[in-house]
């Protein structure tokens, strides 16, 4: 009979989690014996570091990530990290090692006491198998979780586990599919048609979802059909739009009030892949302006849920984009070129180099699909976001407002 | 400007959850004061019984209910009955009373002290908003996060909060919806219409999602379009299909081995609106006999993500049932009639009444659309299920297996 | 090798906890089978009562008390009557049964899904053992943690456990015994009775405590010895003080201008057993009137560290009591004979019985020993608190206060 | 009516919390406002060495420390470092930004939702008080939780809260104080003394808590008293025992068969500030060997609770330690002199620098009062622990096994 470790290793290899991010301590070394070949162990020497190659990794393939921390300390130095990932939505599955089984209760050395409370508050899904046999199939759920959570998940394994026999069911594990069905129904999406067709003056604002889901280019052909501006939604992770774009007018300020402002006019805005909204400063005022209606489609159904105003369908946006680029005539006109790349600003004293002429210059350098990730200060507001095709995801160049990764 | 009760009372009107179930304290008086006309306050002495009846109005109505609890201890009483509730899918909005705001902390009488985590574990979604402002707000997003989770929600709220104002943006919650889209795409829906077409000896598990969701007809459809046989699922709590039908097989035995047992032979099977499966005696054995392939389709993502075997569709079952009627041919022959009532067994001694002639006479005598609960002792296997019209939702006659309500 | 169950059984054994009160169901059996002779079960049909019954027992006994519940939703109905617990610290020390272990991540019928998470919240301490060679040495925790917390504890028990071999070192769990020590340091005490004894008029408040712990008689012996008067602290579970007692001036009332009120002119209030305050009404006010002092002794951490006002030591109100009757000089005059028994009060229309002619008439005709356990209506307040003597506890009879058993 | 800033201020200046580490976002700058004269904020750019500086500044003081961290991903930053401040027992107070109250419910950028959850599991105190006018009291409420349980505690603040008025009562804090009382009652002294006093063959067992409470030299007193052989218990975050003291035994192995083996021929172990015992790698055994028992001394009432074998008493070391000199007779022997320091190794190549001689330079040119903290690698198990004088804790020379600071 295989042991666990064998029938954990080949559900990996079918789900194609074989690039492992990772930092490993003793607890965790008896996971990683026997591992096939095809895997790959990228290290990092800190829990931080780790998570974050892992999650760009997972946002750049789209596909869920296999994450190996070590107990309690480990786990919680990827903490913060990891908080960055729950916001961007990414499927991280972390399985961290745990003491022996009868060395948890009396708190040995690196035993992680409650492991899956500690983690639980944070990524919504940790558990620890009540015994080696069940830990194929946790391995799964924690893996099927992220998938349909997009949300990081944790999983404790004590280290005795991996050598046990996994029983005789253990393989069915290895035939588990698991998907989400996301479309909206003929009548739902026939009534959220009939309402973008009659606003006389819609707006559209998008959020990283967009461009994690490979939206970005129907997210064009969107607008152009609506003819309307277009904006990136507040607190952005990645950009969902080209920033040269004519339609494009930029990332929403994180406040209340400058929202409601800007939305002046409109009589409907659709939020595609966003939550409504994430505000960062506290500047008071009315949501929206009078006679402006909003309506959300996003697959988060808790973002819909606690969104202050409008109506919400939880929703693949990329189901309502197609059918909405169905159902909708075409558009009244064409959208324009492009703007120019404009020319980096120049430092006042002719010397130093300003910041978006080394932004410029790497641009000009690297290769088309290269991923940036920026830190953005909170001060360079007059930064602006990027266009870069689709391919390059997250690609930050001067011309436009900056995505911020985080606060 | 209105005060945090107004609005809320009035969402409460808006969303149709005026019915409201409970047992008030101290607390909980100020929500109560000045209740508008057409809310109906219905009082029970234990909160076992409060969410009892809540819990049997909301599967009744299929609208989620709004339940009213006092705080620590009151909360704590109604436990053991939202531990059903969770079982059986029940969308609960249970709101209970905090001390005033000064008062928690302090851990004053009555003070619910971090109310959220006591119930969090058990409901999922639990909060106290941070400040009176937010609690219309954060009261629709209780709502909202039962009927999408299709789970009770616990909301906390400080006694003072009802009659603080309620700010300028509050009324914006009372034209807030959600919905969510569950249909299949379109590839989705082709691949699985394939499949089920090409299964030689297909059968049908039922779960009672079937029948909350109004489906109880429709799986009558589907089930003679199919031809096979017909089970309700393991551990049920509401009747899914008529038990006099020709095709209905009854309830699953609610153990690894003898499940395996029931499905011999089947090339595939479908299981509509339940978990795979919910066991209750450990018999070990094969999960599923060779040549067996199971699809599970639920709105339930983590009873899918869970499961031990098979592959999962996480979809509206009653999108899934349409499609496959659309897709699928005629029956090949027609199901044949009802099987008949059965005679009541009768006690020995010719004296005392043997159970099943009082369910006989109590289903003779009471109204069509009577709804039945019944807490289902362990050895009453030779119960069987009733079969009664979709009407008749938890219906139990002789003729048939028993749901379990509990264990 | 013994069993876990066998060791189990005879830890409890060793320990005096033989008196099991429960409602099991069949999670719970294996743990029940061969259970010695000497062991008495006491059946409830509802949690609540099992608890309610179980937490008289320890208050009377003075001991920790085994209480044997069912799984997720026995638990929760006992949720209510443990928060009583939990106000009264009472030492309970719950097990539950959990299903057997493969069965626990599948969510099988009666599965009691991250059984510690449910209760931790409430009850401070909760744990599922790792594995079946654990759970003689989590009991032994669960006992002892009860007993230093003075509070519930929970252990859920897979009960596939109960059967299986306990291991080489599992005796070594009947030999273990946890005692706390808790005496002031020479340092400690002198400063404290230094500091009463130069208190020009100093007062006493009593919390339940004092009764639960054996000390209504060395209560009154100090408060004789300092001859300032007595109140018992604000929300009671239990009398700490005679109520015809020449010095005891009732409740403290549940607000903080009241109490603020009360302690008028003392420089000194001396806090024994009591959190500092257990306020019910929203009165607000200054904590306490100026110039008055409060010195808080208690052995609950939690009640010291949260209190809004005076200072504390977290000590054995025992050892505290002894210290200051060896300190402090002879009291300068005696006390004066008890009050009489107030005559009932008797209802206006002669013809019914005022409430106070029941209690009267039971306290003359029920045992010396008898212990009372009454649900005060809050609207009540004109009732009073039972004098009596220390062998009756929570004794309520006519001519004093009530203590609040629960609002 | 001074504000919630002003009050805390003051209450931290009082409780001598005035040097104050951290790296703060913009939810903490309401805090930093106005920090009075006399305060030192000690800036660090990642929380994990944040942490780790306050950790090591409250060893070393032997008092509480305050920590300022960011919203969720700041604090998640941490709590690798807070797993080792746990481990160690060192009571710092985290005060953490929140996001202002009405933004948080809506999930705004850099709000924390439920912050005390996140931490809860890891600290045991966590909360985010109710309302601005409850903040002071919390605080002092995290300090005192912190010096009670000797474990971090962590506090979040919604940013508006710090500018709000503080409400008459808020001053009563200013004069709190907390202590807690630990010295065994009479009668556990006596039978504690009587029982080291009838040992025939002692061994002492001394864990990191020793040196944590300047217990150093008394123990070398209690140690030469006995005249046993004295270890320091395993996993040992603090030196509590001069290595090259005639007595001294080094470090047990952390495993149960050693720990057995190394304590073979003692008929009374008694284990003062330690856990029972910290083990690390998995070597079953019998705990003791036959004819052995232990006593454990510990103010760690967890720790108590948890251990699988043994007696235990919760109590101050150090009380235990003075009543045991004073209970028991003078030492039969000198103990004799320390052992010389250790000519360090040298590396094989005569070129290189062996880490010994490195430590070694490192001790003769350091003062005296250096502390040294050593990330300790698993497999240099014969580097040994240090000498060094008392005032020099963490000290780590060559010529004994080093502390593990973690695994």
């Amino acid at each position: 009979m295989p042991s666990v470790r064998r029938v954990s290793h080949e559900f990996l290899q079918r789900r194609g989690l074989t690039t492992v991010f990772g930092n490993p301590g003793s607890n965790e070394l008896p996971f990683l014996a026997r591992l096939p070949a095809g895997f790959r162990y990228v290290l990092g020497l800190h829990e931080g570091a780790v998570v974050g190659m892992a999650d760009g990794y997972a946002q750049a393939s789209g596909r869920p990530v296999l994450v190996n921390l070590h107990a309690a300390s480990g786990s919680g130095n990827a903490m913060g990290a990891l908080t960055n990932a729950v916001a961007s939505r990414t499927p991280l599955v972390v399985v961290a090692g745990q003491q022996v089984r009868p060395a948890v209760g009396p708190e040995a050395n690196l035993a992680n006491v409650d492991a899956p409370a500690l983690m639980k508050p944070l990524v919504g899904w940790a558990a620890e198998p009540t015994c080696a046999e069940d830990v194929p199939r946790a391995l799964a759920q924690a893996v099927f979780e992220a998938e349909l959570r997009r949300r990081p998940t944790y999983l404790s394994v004590p280290y005795d586990d991996w050598a046990a026999e996994a029983g005789e069911n253990s393989r069915a594990v290895l035939d588990r599919r698991v998907e989400r069905a996301s479309a909206p129904s003929a009548d739902q999406g026939r009534r959220l048609a009939e309402r973008v067709a009659a606003a006389r003056r819609p707006a559209l604002v998008l959020g990283g979802d967009i461009d994690s889901a490979g939206l970005f280019d129907s997210a064009v052909r969107l607008a152009e059909r609506l003819g309307g501006p277009v904006w990136a939604a507040p607190s952005l992770f990645r950009l969902p739009f080209p920033n040269r774009h004519p339609l494009f007018r930029g990332v929403l300020p994180a406040g209340i009030a400058p929202i409601s402002a800007a939305l002046e006019g409109h009589d409907l805005v659709l939020v595609l892949g966003a939550p409504v909204f994430r505000y960062h400063e506290y500047l008071p005022g009315r949501y929206l302006p009078p006679g402006t209606e909003l309506v959300q489609v996003t697959e988060d159904a808790s973002a819909a849920a606690r969104a202050p105003m409008g109506e919400a369908l939880v929703a693949d946006p990329g189901a309502v984009i197609e059918l909405l680029l169905e159902r909708l005539g075409s558009p009244a006109a064409t959208a324009g070129p492009y703007r120019p790349v404009p020319e980096p600003a120049v430092a006042d004293d002719g010397v130093r180099l300003h910041p978006e002429q080394v932004f410029a210059a790497l641009r000009d350098e690297l290769p088309e699909d290269t991923a940036y990730v920026v830190r953005v200060d909170l001060d360079e507001r007059r930064l602006v976001a990027p266009d870069g095709p689709a391919a390059a995801r997250l690609v930050l160049l001067p011309g436009g407002r900056w995505p911020q990764i985080s606060g």
